[in-house]
């Protein structure tokens, strides 16, 4: 038996998420019966990101065990055989049977993408979040930098959620302005809570407007309050860029 | 009356190309469409590139007639609330009554973008061309700056095509790789034949993986031959930049 370790991009766009769940087709439901045709054994993956219907990925990981002998380099490429067109394993490998993608300290990177201009632009529709009014990106770095740190995002936790500890750490936030008008903001993190970053995206867009000042991220934080917050930004702005686990760092 | 000049973005994943057809779907009528109903009038509009089917635009042009009371200036937002959201006209303003988006002198400028990596990526699996063989990107440009200047692309233009006068100015050609894997040719020509572009992106990595050498370019065009030239590049890569015309150069 050996432990298998993908990494998995995708589209999000068609797709309710990662997880399965009753209503909709997800990517992990997709990944497990392509595997399991494939090795001919049930194969169910265990994946690192669990993200939304509509987010998109470069770099999500998911593992699985297998007593298959195709060699775990090779396997990416049968695989992709039999996935749709909007999901691509990017490469395959063995690792230790100790390995779980949740569990095992990691530093995750997502990038959340506004279309910052007067008009949209129709090939970017569903991987950019297109965004009219005029957005500071000075005041939006500054507002970024307050969050770096350990910190209890509670205030940038989805009230959905039930998880106990909001104690999360950001090892960076930037925010950058292209000459194609895009504004990425680029997170970095020890583990995130549900939402996290979109509700960043849409603090941070507030502060871009001006509606927001950017040391009042300070005090949003210490409320420990999802209303104190701006609003989430929509799913199609964000991608999971990837994941280093700890012996990779 | 007066003239309207529309600048037009779009994705062209789902529609039969520009032009009006039998069958499907194309971007002419629905702008016709929405026009007609937006003003009250008949309206055919005449467009500068007649892109075909899947080939993207973030500024093709296109003109009408109106007796419309609305600002020109202000048309384009009023439009983009009737036009689906793959479809989103940049600007509209008045031009003169001889202005002709085909017939006066322009400039244009196409992008033919390749993904030139191991594995696709499955966000851009409809904006770009993947291509897994390693592209040599010092002998594509040696290559493109062969087709600078006036010459009978005859070899370069679709067989199906019934034009006779096959002569044609490439103005430049400059193709670069990203930091992302992308490769991207940059054509600006005084008026392109049916296919040329993409007939153009074909042949160039055909000399970018080695099939032929790039001073085989000059050959070709003297052959006048299509047959000579690589195979017509896949319509997803191609997107119509934009247009000058004679006044705005």
């Amino acid at each position: 038996m050996k432990r298998i370790k993908l990494v998995v991009a995708y589209d999000g766009t068609n797709y309710c998420g990662w997880q399965v769940q009753p209503s909709g087709i997800t990517i992990e439901e997709v990944l497990n019966h392509a595997l399991s045709e494939l090795l001919g054994e049930k194969i169910q993956v265990v994946g690192a990101s669990r993200t939304d219907s509509g987010v998109h990925s470069l770099g999500n990981v998911a593992v699985f065990d297998t007593n298959t002998r195709i060699p775990p380099e090779k396997l990416c490429y049968a695989l992709n055989q039999r996935l749709p067109e909007d999901i691509v394993v990017q490469s395959s490998c063995e690792v230790s049977g100790h390995f779980h993608p949740r569990r095992c300290y990691s530093e995750k990177t997502y990038e959340y993408r506004i279309l910052n201009r007067k008009l949209p632009i129709p090939t970017l529709r569903k991987y950019t979040y297109f965004y009219y009014r005029k957005l500071d990106v000075k005041r939006m770095q500054q507002a970024a930098a307050c969050l770096v740190g350990k910190h209890d995002f509670k205030s940038f936790c989805s009230a959905k959620s039930m998880v106990e500890d909001t104690v999360r750490e950001i090892l960076s936030c930037t925010v950058e302005r292209t000459k194609e008008d895009f504004i990425i903001i680029r997170v970095k993190g020890a583990g995130f809570l549900y939402h996290m970053v979109r509700i960043i995206a849409g603090t941070l867009i507030l502060v871009g407007i001006g509606d927001l000042a950017p040391e009042e991220i300070v005090r949003i934080l210490k409320q420990k309050d999802r209303c104190k917050a701006g609003p989430t930004a929509p799913a199609q702005g964000l991608t999971m860029i990837g994941i280093e686990y700890g012996s990779e760092l």
